[in-house]
């Protein structure tokens, strides 16, 4: 059986940035903790980045993660949405570093068809999904959907490469 | 005569991130130090911006500014490359909040109206006008140039602010 490995996940956004917990080995999952950094609006980018280093190294600190993931950026956006959010990811990135964590990334499709089974489910799929894999009392808010899907998708794509990783050292031995 | 205000003026990059420590009242400026971040070709991300992170926060720890400047990126760039741009921009400003300084941020306008007097000065008039102004042994590296301008701006613009405040101060004493 596969180690069990928790992974913090992260939904970058400059407004509101989810966060989640995930455990799991490829077969079970367990749900640790999610939430959110809310921004205050208004607040200057220097303030809002801060905040977001800040939160998430507390995250870090509280529930100790083995390892990082984060949703890639969609490219289609304009530039100035591209720019702020490229701040906000890069904030979340350096708590990441900070706390000597590897970072793992992931589009969104990979992330839905990891969780969902669908690479084009929607917003709303996924916050179900997670409520049910995850055995939640309520649905998450968006953002935290998203960032524990990334954390659940991590947790199994590592479990999947210790057992490729496994089964071709079996076939070496041989 | 106004204080002596010490600012770290920072070019932001992601292959290569220029820094400068420049220390003045307005009217003499004294240049402290610069350098420059250099990546290595090919790393990922997570380390490049780690990498950001940790070398600001060195250079924050050995020269003490009161302040942090940094240049606003153009947005007339692909999505791509604000994106890029975006994280890197973002670590530097992380770092800077790490360290509880303040941020200011100009355009490069702003910058080289300040340095050169003109708006679209080109890239070596900012070097020659670095090394004269601070008096430099020699031209100091483009991004580093950029870095040591943009705190010079800051320098500038914040003893400018001290006696405009100053002045309406007096007058509401009048």
């Amino acid at each position: 059986m596969a180690a069990m490995l928790r992974v913090l996940g992260i939904d970058p956004g400059s407004n509101v940035l989810g966060w989640g917990v995930v455990e799991g080995d490829g077969q079970r999952a367990l749900h640790i903790a999610h939430g959110c950094v809310r921004q205050k609006s208004g607040a200057p980018l220097p303030d809002r980045l801060s905040r977001i280093f800040a939160d998430l190294s507390e995250v870090i600190a509280e529930h100790k993660p083995h390892a990082v993931a984060v949703e890639e950026v969609f490219v289609s956006q304009n530039v100035r949405s591209a720019l702020v959010l490229g701040h906000a990811r890069g904030a979340a990135i350096v708590a990441a570093g900070a706390a000597a964590l590897p970072v793992a990334e992931y589009t969104p499709m990979q992330i839905k068809k990891a969780v969902v089974g669908y690479g084009k489910a929607d917003k709303k799929q996924v916050q179900e999904m997670m409520r049910m894999l995850l055995c939640l009392p309520k649905i998450p808010a968006q953002d935290a959907a998203d960032a524990l899907a990334v954390s659940l998708c991590h947790v199994n794509q590592a479990a999947w490469n210790q057992r490729a990783n496994a089964a071709i050292a079996g076939i070496k031995l041989a």
